[in-house]
């Protein structure tokens, strides 16, 4: 992609109501644009990053098991009635009456649709286990929207809901997700500890938050220091296999690990005091196994091996893509901007012309263009007319992972220097030689 | 992906409401639920097929210039007040009232609001042609929802909009959306006819609609048949070619075409009478130039070469996935089912072990499998204890181009019976060589 082609409005300001540095940043970075109050539109910058983090989702629910759909953003009242939770919601639902003066809303979740998918085909427990999930657009009217779409009103969400025939298939089903999450968030850059958690409106007994440690985080978080050190369950884990992934949750939750609420300072205060680690946390995942509090009162039963019916056991699994977004951010930045992990760089390779218009410079960028997009290498390719200058604080701000620069002097030698955007390592090297270092480590 | 592992409602009585083939079809096959009226989930046979349309309308509008974004759903109706389109539109707008009873509306189409995006970066013409379009959910609350996801209140729309200095720009523009959409068409298996259309409530004076014949079609429409033997636009046109592209609008509109609305019987009469065509159409896209209907209220202007402000000229270019999918069922099925063009089909082959249990059968197609898996190409194993005859009518009625059969008889002696959805043509060969013809034709 060329820069001159592109759109990528950066700004010089942060905007006035930005109070952390992923909003500040995003907004600079030509991320994103706030349309109202707590409603952002995905500008390409951004919608490049949030398409990353969303394959990375679907590989990963996909590997366990779950199963992908697309429910629809307006529900009907009367489904939210059948479970009681149309009364209990309150103003954070989004409450709407159609042309016929129907009671609709705008999904905040989909515990009941999903369970009405389900009850409206599956008989048997012969068609379980099943995990459905989708990534949809959600509405929380939140009473105060803020940080960008780190605390929005319209937001995306990834939604997995499990069924099984007891209790025994949930808690697999649940550590499934656990599992999933774990490696998700390792894809994504991020190093998450799952915490026990409350279940509040989704209800249930059974439930974790997993939280990345930030500074700006919105909760204070205290966990064990050897989380840090824990090691992501591999590709080759075998999600069928209930012993083995128990055992992978029995380790990431035999240490202490609690958030503000389910805080415990009685059993806080077992833990060696080198390992203390208490610090700011933001919530990136929650997980619920919450039985059968939708199947019943929804009439979601299955014909059980024992010929009875039995309403079916459920969980609900969510993560916030475009809250994903700026986590990674609050994560990974420095004075100048953004430093994105390479799995989910709106570009892997920012290719900088510091002197367009100069024959050998546009050559040689035009060289390496041509060579990066033939191995389908994303690339942004700055052939702008902006000073030099400019055009390395655009690319360190918006945080590429490689930057290619070609200035005359290195480009007469037949070289060009190529810098690292999170270790700022700069290194001269021949034109072939850096294409081979994109072409083929790709 | 085994069948034992999926999730495929098939049912085996169409609904009552199913008044066309393809709403009919995508319910018995599992690929769509209504939730209420006209709003429907997608399930997971759907989802893969409306993601492999989306797939083709992205890269034939990444491959014309255009540029992808995603605005949000929820709209403030300030914006709308702007344009004067809030109280233009009656009742299709589904129109809310936030929680600080601030007038929002679910978007039925995005015109002012890249409009305001437009207008908070852009200053300068050297900033154009740009053109930035994002596949969003749409709600227009129609009075009669019907024919399953081809008329549906809850929809995903492509919506393109293009900014350009004047009108010659702006006809640019057009163009190239216009060969996009030819190719998309094409490659989505469609036979679009492109014809002059109305512009309605979107306005401007220059619109065409592209129509796919077919005989549960909505509307009349009236076309030259040479239409259909032209070619479609190859993968290497240029769209920076101003000249070449227009020569190709020229013929694709150089023949009578019109919708029942925009009918001339006298220009039609001078149609020789064996050219006449007279059919049913779909629409399943609608593109519009209109000048600076929203630019000049909105005041969207760039600073010209000239050193004044212009009101930029603008163009919207819409494609509804969720009807392309029933529109690609209408144009393809029998009577057994759906026939899906490998372009979009949910998997590309079809795996039926006619014997699970069967040692040689089961060894047979796992072998399939894996090399299928290997070689990344989608396939469906049906591995269920169904008898034969049920899987067979259940690959019909999905529609996968391609199944190969493995039956006792066929596996003792090595080979394995491969037939073509389309044409129904059977053909038995060596498992080796069945592996081959899916591994290597990819």
């Amino acid at each position: 992609m060329r820069l001159s082609k592109f759109f990528l409005p950066i700004l010089k300001e942060s905007p006035r109501e930005a109070e952390i540095v992923s909003h500040r940043l995003m907004t600079r970075a030509g991320m994103i644009r706030q349309q109202s109050a707590g409603i952002y539109s995905w500008l390409p910058l951004g919608k490049r990053v949030l398409d990353n983090v969303n394959r990375i989702i679907r590989e990963e629910q996909n590997r366990s098991g779950a199963i992908e759909i697309l429910m629809p953003t307006i529900q009907s009242a009367d489904l939210w009635r059948e479970s009681g939770r149309y009364d209990d919601y309150g103003q954070e639902m989004l409450r709407i009456e159609d042309r016929n003066e129907r009671d609709m809303l705008f999904g905040p979740t989909n515990e009941e649709m999903v369970t009405d998918i389900f009850r409206s085909y599956v008989r048997s427990y012969k068609a379980l286990p099943l995990n459905l999930y989708h990534i949809q657009t959600k509405f929380r009217d939140e009473r105060r929207p803020r940080f960008g779409t780190m605390r929005s009103r319209e937001f995306q969400m990834k939604d997995a809901y499990s069924f099984d025939i007891d209790k025994d298939g949930a808690v697999h089903a649940y550590n499934r997700m656990f599992v999933a999450y774990l490696r998700t968030f390792a894809r994504l850059g991020l190093k998450a500890i799952p915490m026990r958690a409350e279940t509040g409106p989704i209800g249930g007994d059974l439930s974790h938050e997993f939280i990345i440690l930030a500074d700006t985080g919105e909760s204070q978080v205290f966990c064990h220091r050897d989380f840090l050190d824990f090691d992501t369950p591999g590709v080759e884990t075998d999600f069928d296999d209930r012993a083995g992934l128990a055992a992978i949750v029995e380790r990431w939750t035999s240490l202490y690990a609690a958030t503000d609420e389910m805080h415990d300072p009685a059993l806080w205060a077992e833990v060696p005091a080198e390992a203390q680690m208490s610090a700011r946390g933001i919530e990136v995942g929650h997980i619920f196994y919450f039985g059968t509090k939708y199947s019943e009162p929804m009439g979601a039963t299955v014909m059980g091996p024992d010929g009875k019916e039995h309403p079916v056991h459920m969980g609900s699994y969510g993560i916030g893509p475009t809250r994903i977004v700026p986590s990674i951010i609050e994560a990974s930045h420095d004075e100048a901007g953004i430093i994105w992990p390479e799995s989910v760089a709106p570009f892997k390779v920012g290719l900088i012309n510091m002197k367009p218009g100069d024959e050998a410079c546009d050559a040689t960028c035009e060289r390496i263009e041509t060579a990066l997009a033939n191995a389908g290498v994303d690339h942004l390719y700055d052939d702008t007319a902006d000073r030099a200058g400019a055009k390395f604080a655009t690319a360190d701000l918006i945080g590429l992972p490689w930057q290619v620069i070609a200035g005359p002097r290195a480009v007469a030698n037949g070289e060009v220097e190529i810098k690292n955007r999170a270790s700022g390592e700069r290194q001269t090297m021949s034109v072939e030689a850096a294409i081979n270092r994109f072409t083929e480590t790709r």
